[in-house]
Formats: structure tokens, C-alpha cells, sequence
């Protein structure tokens, strides 16, 4: 029987397990958005989430999903006529190409099959070939369990084309894997917390250069609710220009006090200590659906190669533990499934669930 | 000290106090968005806010704050070329109209004086003189205390010109104050859930008419984040185009029910009670801002007749409370004050803090 309020334990690639700890600080008795509680409470946030994405630039906190950024990223820093460079490896990187054509923005697209990855030369030869304001990126395609080689891909923007924007979404590698935001010379890159930060959904954590602000300065017709103009005016007095989801920054300072505790290096250790677990049972079991060098250590998708019912197997799993996984994603739908290993979820719980899917599978 | 997780009870104009039992409906475990718990918990919630709001029309559920809705009403159903009477009265009236003009609409005001009403025969006014698409209305104008007679304007709208669409925010009006949607005639209202409803802030609620709907897919460059056909088609299925905010929706369930059980009728009596009481405090002590005919029944706002230091007061009362009132706004500040009575407050701590006053000014 369906009851929201007895949920599975969530193993699908987003929203992942909160922990109890977290869970309580949503709890906490609320604020006064222009008092100095909140003021202190944003300051403190924000400054640690400079230091968790190695920044001394702008860091934003939105009501949003991290699809609001999507947005954002277009509609402030991109001119009415001129161009974007969407890069595509699957769902997720595909639909922010109809967000910059919602919002009238010229866009071409550079597309590979859905698990490969995005390298920098079939970059280099798009941008060579036309005039391009800015560039977008998924760091980590949820959709395929893919991750593209950013750090490669932004060297060589950073020598060849210093001038264009780069946007990343990492909405499900941030804290998870590796992100120097300053040294990569990205512009705009965005979370949601319901990913590796192990919140529940309803705030995106975004990072913005200073050149991306001033670039927003001069486009026209930016909207109110995500201008990074008037974001960037309230950020100096610890405020958001609109009234701010208080119970979801409460719990992102407290999981900011954790990770800054743990440190980076140590958290990204984690990350990739289940991913290669989860991938040495995939190749025992499975096989991987991308190519081993770009397989995500924050979710993996799984190639359907024993013909399994995905759906009957997550079922069964459900029945049994409480606790789901996630099927392939839109036309992966039971050619491929998926596990995610970010956040609060551990190397135990991941274990554990490998041994109920090998019960399943026999 | 400042402390953020000790922070003062709120009577301020929102956020509002929240009670505890509320607070801890945010704690639930959260759920997947595209899973069946998840769908339940929607369409139960929206089942029943169309009961609250007396509509068969649309009802929205949108992870950003009210001002997400300012934005989204102009730019589904607003034409380029197309041209908007904004009317003002306050603050926050006065920003709708420079989020209209952010996203590029041709604007017309009409303001009046702070503390005074809009009158349907100004509207009546304006609408005869032009061209309009749309109007904008505040139902109850959060700085400075007063409700505008939205029902007469309405009426008078639907008679004369029933083609022009009726905009409305009803911030800190929506289950405070009488909302009959669909008999009113109106094609956009919206609240967000931390004033009346009385639950911490990072969700709004949004009805809207089936014709703004229609009106919305003949509109240019929508976006992504706050486009009502992509709203539309995932509220078909019990989703949100977005990955929304559970836990805030978790809340709202939960006060839907108790909404419902109570009573729409008593629950707007309840805030006339509150209101009756402080304004026959206020006319023993100081000044209503506005005509007592127009003064909100969610908040009051006090003309500071007496001349006491607002701020002080306030300081005072936190220091030996840990409570918390509203200074003026803006241009009000020092000049008023302003107390909330809605959502979960009661008389009996309305009176405690009044008399918590008196003891201030003597």
C-alpha cells in the first residue's frame, strides 16, 4: 500500500537518504529573514560553501531546484543575440538546451550518444567553428551514471577561448567529486542539496564568478526572481533578495559544519572508495553502462546485460528491506538501473543492498 | 547575543511564529519525486488547498517564494507587446511593478498615498483610459496593514471589463482572509506558506484560471522554471515540473487538514477576532495607519502616536521575552509598528504581548 508517510529508503540517484541528524535541523524554530539570526546564519553558510567549492567569489543560496539555474545561467549571462554551446550526454544535459531556447536564447548543441562522454577537443573544434558567448557542461550526467572530464575540458577553455562563459550544473557531483571552482575558471556552477549535500529537496547552492556578474549587468530583460544583479546587492547584507527556505539552509550549514570537518579530500576519498565498489560488483555481476574511466563515484548505471526485470526486481527489494534503487532513466528504462553512492549513504548500507539485489538475482 | 538557534518568537508580519507540531511534519523522511508516495502526498495537498481556495481551477505548487509568482503571472500572461496596470498601495504592490518591467512589459500605475485603499472606481478609471491585458492587485498589503476591497474590485471588473485578466497577491491574505477564486473572477492569486499558514518559509501556493493557462501558451519566451504549461501538464500527473520541496509540502498537508477541519469560515473569523482585539487596543493606545474600514484582520499596523522609539520598544520586549514584533517598513520605520495575528498565533498570546507592551510604554 502507498504511504507517504513510510517512505523506502531512497538508493535512486536523487533525492538520496536524509540521516536523522539532518532531518532534525529542518525542525528548528524558524527566523526572521531580515533579523540578524538569519544574517549570521547565511554568513556562516555561505562562507564555508566558499571554502567546500575552493571559491572567493560570489556563492548564492536559491529557493529553487538547481533547474532554476539552468535558467539563471541563461537569462543573466547570455545576451538576446547571442549564442550558446550546449554540450548534451544525456537527459539532463538535453533539457538545458530547451531551457535557453525558452528563454530565446540562440543555442547549438553538441551531441554524443547517451554514455559517452563529452571531451575537450570535440569542444575545441565547436568553438572554433563559430562565435559562442558561453558553453554549457554537465559535470555529472545523472541520467547515465557518466562523468565528463571538466577539469581536461576547462584547461583547454581556459588557454584557447579565455573569453566564453563556462556554466556547469554539478547538481550530482558537488561535495561528491572534485571542484575547484576559482582554478577551473568556471562562471556559473549549481547544486541541489537533495544529492551529495543528503537534504531533502528545495534549495540549489550556486557559485558565480565576478565576470559573470558583470557581464549579467548589461543584459536586458533578466526577470526579477533570478537576477543575479539584485542577488549579488543582498548578498553583501547576508540576505536573499526574496524570502529564503530558512529550515533547508539550517540543515546545509549543519552538513557544511560536517564536511568541512571531514574535509574535501577526505569526502571525495569516500565518494570514490563505493564507486569502485559498486563497479567491481557491476563487472562481476553486470557490466557498467559508460566506459570504466568516465563512470560516476556518486551514482552508477548499470547495464542490463542478464535481461533482469528491473522494475520486478526493485519491487521485490521494496517488499522486503523498504528500500529502493532507481530503474534506467526515461529510454534506459530497463536497460539500464541505478544506484547512488553520494552523500550520507555509506559503504555498509551499499553492501547491504548489493547483497539484497544478488538474492534477487540469484 | 545573536543566535540563530535561539532565535525570538515571531509576531512579526511573516515568517510567523510556527508551532512546534508543524515543525516537526518538515522531519519526515523525504520521498522521490517521481514515486508514488510522493504523488499521493501532491495530489491529497492540491485536493484540498482547491478546497481552501473554492476552486475547480488549477492550484500550483511552486519551490520559490511568492515573489516567484509576481514573476511567473507576468511573464505566462503578459504579451510583449502587451501592457499591464499595475495598482499600488505599499511595498510590496510597488515591487510588482519593477518585476514587471524587469522582464520587459509595458507598465501603467496606479498609486496611491501609503495606509490608503485602492477603490474600484479608480480602477474603473484606469481601465477605461487604455488598452490593458491584465491588472495587478495586493490583496492585503503586508507594510502597511490594510486590505483593499478586492471583492467590489472584482465585481466591478467582471461586469465592465471581463476580458481583462485579474492578477492577485494574497501574501499575508490567503486562509486569514475570505478567497473565493473561482467566484471572484481571478486569474492568478498566490501566498507564500509563511504568513497565514503559519509554516517556516521556501514554498508558495499559486491558483490559476483555466483561460491565464490558455492565455500562457500564446506567450513568447515563458522560461523554463515558471512555466505554467509545463506546470500544468506535470500536475496531471501528481508531479511538479521541478524537483520541489518536500519537506515544506509534508507541512502544508498537514495544515490543509487542520484547515479542513476547522472550517474556512471559522478560520477567517478567527483572524477577525485578532484583528477586532488589537485595533480596540490600538484606539485606546495609539493610532490605526489606516481608515479602520481597510485595516487587515492579519496584521495590524500602528501609527506610533505617541512617539516612543520603535526600535527600543522591540529591543525591550526580545530582551526579557524572546519575542519579537515589526518595526515599520521602509519609509514607515519608527513611524509605525506592525503586529501579526495569523496562522498559528492565538489571542492569548496576542494579549501577552500587548501587555508586554503596555509595560514598555508605560
Amino acid at each position: 500500500m502507498v504511504d507517504w508517510k513510510n517512505p523506502p529508503r531512497l538508493f535512486i540517484p536523487g533525492p538520496v537518504k536524509v540521516n536523522e541528524d539532518i532531518l532534525e535541523q529542518l525542525a528548528r524554530p524558524t527566523l526572521g529573514h531580515r533579523g540578524k539570526e538569519y544574517a549570521q546564519l547565511q554568513s556562516e553558510t555561505v562562507e564555508m560553501l566558499k571554502e567546500i567549492l575552493f571559491t572567493k567569489q560570489h556563492v548564492f543560496l536559491s529557493t529553487s531546484s538547481a533547474s532554476g539555474i539552468w535558467e539563471a545561467s541563461i537569462r543573466n549571462c547570455v545576451g538576446p543575440n547571442e549564442k550558446v554551446l550546449c554540450t548534451c550526454c544525456g537527459a539532463f544535459s538535453d533539457k538545458w538546451v530547451n531551457v535557453a531556447k525558452s528563454c530565446g536564447r540562440k543555442v547549438d548543441e553538441l551531441k554524443v550518444d547517451w554514455g559517452q562522454a563529452i571531451l575537450p577537443e570535440m569542444i575545441d573544434k565547436k568553438l572554433s567553428s563559430g562565435k559562442y558567448a558561453a558553453v554549457t557542461l554537465v559535470y555529472n550526467e545523472t541520467s547515465t551514471g557518466l562523468t565528463n572530464p571538466v577539469y581536461e575540458i576547462s584547461k583547454m577553455i581556459k588557454e584557447k577561448y579565455p573569453d566564453i562563459l563556462v556554466f556547469v550544473d554539478a547538481v550530482s557531483a558537488m561535495v561528491g567529486l572534485p571542484l575547484h571552482f576559482d582554478e577551473l575558471g568556471w562562471d556559473v556552477v549549481f547544486a541541489s542539496v537533495q544529492k551529495a549535500f543528503a537534504i531533502p529537496p528545495g534549495l540549489a547552492v550556486a557559485a558565480v564568478s565576478e565576470r559573470a556578474l558583470q557581464k549579467s549587468k548589461d543584459v536586458p530583460n533578466r526577470g526579477y526572481y533570478f537576477d543575479f544583479q539584485l542577488w549579488a546587492k543582498s548578498n553583501e547584507k547576508n540576505q536573499t533578495l526574496v524570502t529564503p527556505n530558512i529550515p533547508h539552509i539550517m540543515a546545509l550549514n549543519y552538513q557544511c559544519h560536517k564536511l568541512m570537518a571531514e574535509g574535501m579530500e577526505n569526502a571525495w576519498a569516500r565518494h570514490k572508495e563505493m564507486g569502485e565498489f559498486v563497479r567491481s560488483w557491476v563487472k562481476e555481476k553486470f557490466e557498467l553502462f559508460c566506459e570504466e574511466k568516465y563512470a560516476s563515484n556518486t551514482l552508477t548505471a548499470i547495464k542490463n546485460s542478464r535481461g533482469i526485470s528491473v522494475a520486478e526486481t526493485i519491487n521485490s527489494v521494496q517488499e522486503k528491506h523498504n528500500t529502493i534503487f532507481g530503474n534506467g532513466y526515461g529510454k534506459l528504462k530497463e536497460k539500464t538501473f541505478r544506484i547512488a553512492h553520494m552523500g550520507d549513504i555509506t559503504l555498509d548500507e551499499v553492501k547491504e543492498l548489493l547483497g539484497w539485489i544478488d538474492e534477487e538475482i540469484g
